[in-house]
């Protein structure tokens, strides 16, 4: 039988990082790009604000008019025109003129101060429109100033980040009518398992369906890259490596989930040799997910992940996804790490590192990572109240409820840049 | 001018959700379902493990036969067949028999324990296959029972939920070839405001790109509705009422984007009372955002938001997404809410609720909640970066670093069912 050496989360990790290829990118129209990656920095392409203009409805005034206004003593303005959001007031503002001004827009390069509406009592006199005010303004009130947000080449949002809805309202404030972002990785997946009954297949004695698939192609989605499934493996050799061939033309990454145990029936370290990929370690520190398998051939990574339906999912976050995060020029490929409060006891040591499945509270403000009910590396149903990871260090201590641990946010479009020791 | 009588955000809230109709639901294919929500609940259709199964690659014995083995009194059994993944061994073990075993496959009925291969020594007499062990083994050793994952019946995740890749498994599991989500609502949006470019213009004098109309069509995805952009509203009375009579045959919510303010140019009170849609507020205690305005019409609610990016922002996720929510099934529609530390003073009282943009982090375990940048409603560079709001009660008080304050989290599929006093 063969013998693996098992290696740490951490050389794992760092040898898939290596393994890795660059991203590619492409130019998609602003409408597309809510939830994709930057390939280009967002920068300030002018001013924010671009000109000087009034947050409120109100008059633009020449605040130096204002100065001996009081409640005694009203000073009355004549209203010489008026100002509509998007309009621009080209004549000049004389001693005790205002002009009538809307929320937005630009105040006259004659004035220095905006009174709201409110502060004013209206009054006309045949065409002729006045304004009083009673009490003295100073330059510069009530007027959003250019350049008072954002200076103009400011880079506002960097490369590699995740576009939420606030970038997107910075792209359209500086005309990216076209974004540059990161394709979308295509992950190939194949299942393999003789055990696997397809979703809509009736339950027979000794299969069961074939989860796993599912599960990955939406932990794919998650991570921003495309998935692509390619069913079940051929349990012939001949059949199976074709059928891998074939995948690595149309994918960037390949993962096969199952046929990676210590056992008979696994076809996958001869297809490996075949192909001619390096097996970059099939053996991890780790619990649950041991047997994961990397082998790597002309830059594609090839997975070969766990039939466990939690080992495949805490190798799939921990090994894929911050390939796809890289190709997709995250600076932070990682699942970001924080501390959380643990809620319960794991007593028992183990010599591996653990990622306990956990749903993640916060209780008066502090996090606590509690594990989504028993533990064992079979359960599925945990998985759906799963939205981190809580990582036990491997050693000859066990942990109790309220011990601070390391936790592995799921959930997160931020990450952590190295997160291992 | 029209004197406007603010209300609190709990009643503004609460005024909205009882305007607004229920969801729909459609059934969709398994491969279509992530991301979207529940529309029915999902259930064990039958016990996890659906079977006794090999948790490991080995040898499944009867372990009364094992009793008496040790490292000095190894005992040996007859290999009598094996049995792969998916397969069944409708033969009956007898004593010191063993068969060879799968990583999960189903344990043979008259075996009741599991010998991992590292546990074992083989050896070969012709044909004939043989194992030796040196411990005994107990009943159930290395089994995972039928239904100890999950009993057949049981609810695993309820109507409303987020169907994320754990989920995703779930339905796999379970057959769920097709599954029942709540149908996406479509969200009308108009821009109004003669200042606005459209993203590919050029800058002009006085006007600014339309950055809310992208920034909120993102929103909207992001709580999981279908978004449909009519563009700006024409300026003239008529043509802006069939824009949006015809905008409303399409769409189960309209949303429009500034000329809610106390202004001249603001066309939208008269259009509400044309299409005889009542008026639910048109002021609410809240920074930003106070003008928000939501009227009612044949079931049907018009959001009339802010044009300030911020404040439309706000609005956005105060009383839009929470209706989006509901009619997709969700018990907790609300953002949700939990404490954390502010991460900077606010020392100045306001007697308006504020909601503050805020990035949250944690440290050492404890969440915090830190403004994005300076805080003036204006300001559009602080959304990229905002993934909560911080709420501030209204009142004579201020708030310095260090205090705890309520939160509603942005990104968190999760929510509240009432987060308001």
């Amino acid at each position: 039988m063969e013998k693996r050496i098992p290696i740490t989360v951490a050389e794992a990790v760092k040898k898939v990082m290596e393994a890795a290829g660059a991203g590619t990118k492409e130019t998609i129209h602003i409408d597309q790009a809510y939830g994709r990656r930057l390939a280009e920095d967002v920068v300030a392409k002018h001013p924010v604000p671009p000109f000087n203009r009034s947050p409120y409805d109100g008059f633009a005034i020449r605040a130096r008019d204002s100065e001996t206004a009081s409640r005694d003593h009203p000073l009355t303005f004549r209203v010489i025109g008026e100002i509509g959001a998007g309009e621009v007031f080209s004549g000049e503002v004389k001693e005790r003129e205002a002009v009538r001004i809307m929320t937005g827009a630009q105040v006259p390069e004659s004035c220095d101060a905006v009174v709201m509406f409110e502060l004013t009592a209206e009054h006309s006199d045949g065409p002729a429109q006045y304004i009083t005010i009673k009490r003295p303004f100073m330059p510069g009130d009530h007027i959003s100033f250019a350049g008072e947000d954002t200076p103009e080449g400011k880079v506002l949002v960097s490369k590699g980040e995740y576009i939420n809805p606030g970038v997107m309202a910075l792209l359209a404030t500086f005309g990216y009518s076209t974004v540059e972002v990161a394709e979308k990785p295509v992950i190939g997946v194949f299942a393999t398992g003789s055990e696997l009954l397809d979703v809509h297949e009736e339950l027979q004695p000794g299969k069961i369906r074939n989860s796993n698939a599912h599960m990955i192609l939406a932990q794919i989605e998650r991570a921003g890259a495309a998935p692509l499934y390619f069913g079940k493996l051929p349990d012939q050799f001949d059949l199976c490596l074709s059928a891998i061939q074939e995948a690595l033309q149309k994918v960037d990454l390949l993962i096969t989930t199952g046929g990676v145990s210590v056992g008979d029936f696994d076809l996958l370290p001869d297809i490996y040799k075949e192909i001619g990929a390096e097996v970059l370690f099939n053996k991890v520190a780790m619990r649950p997910g041991s047997v994961t398998t990397v082998a790597e051939t002309n830059n594609k990574v090839l997975f070969g992940l766990s039939g466990n339906p939690s080992a495949c999912y805490v190798g799939f976050e921990l090994f894929v996804r911050p390939v796809i995060l890289h190709q997709s020029f995250s600076e932070k490929p990682h699942l970001k790490k924080v501390k959380a409060e643990l809620a319960g006891d794991f007593l028992k040591p183990n010599p591996f590192t653990r990622f306990i499945r956990s749903s993640l509270r916060i209780e008066d403000g502090v996090l606590q990572a509690d594990p989504s009910g028993f533990n064992k590396s079979n359960a599925v149903a945990v998985l759906a109240y799963t939205d981190a990871l809580t990582m036990l260090p491997g050693g000859t201590r066990g942990f109790q409820k309220g011990d601070q641990v390391d936790v592995l946010l799921l959930d997160s479009p931020e990450g952590s840049e190295w997160p291992w020791e």
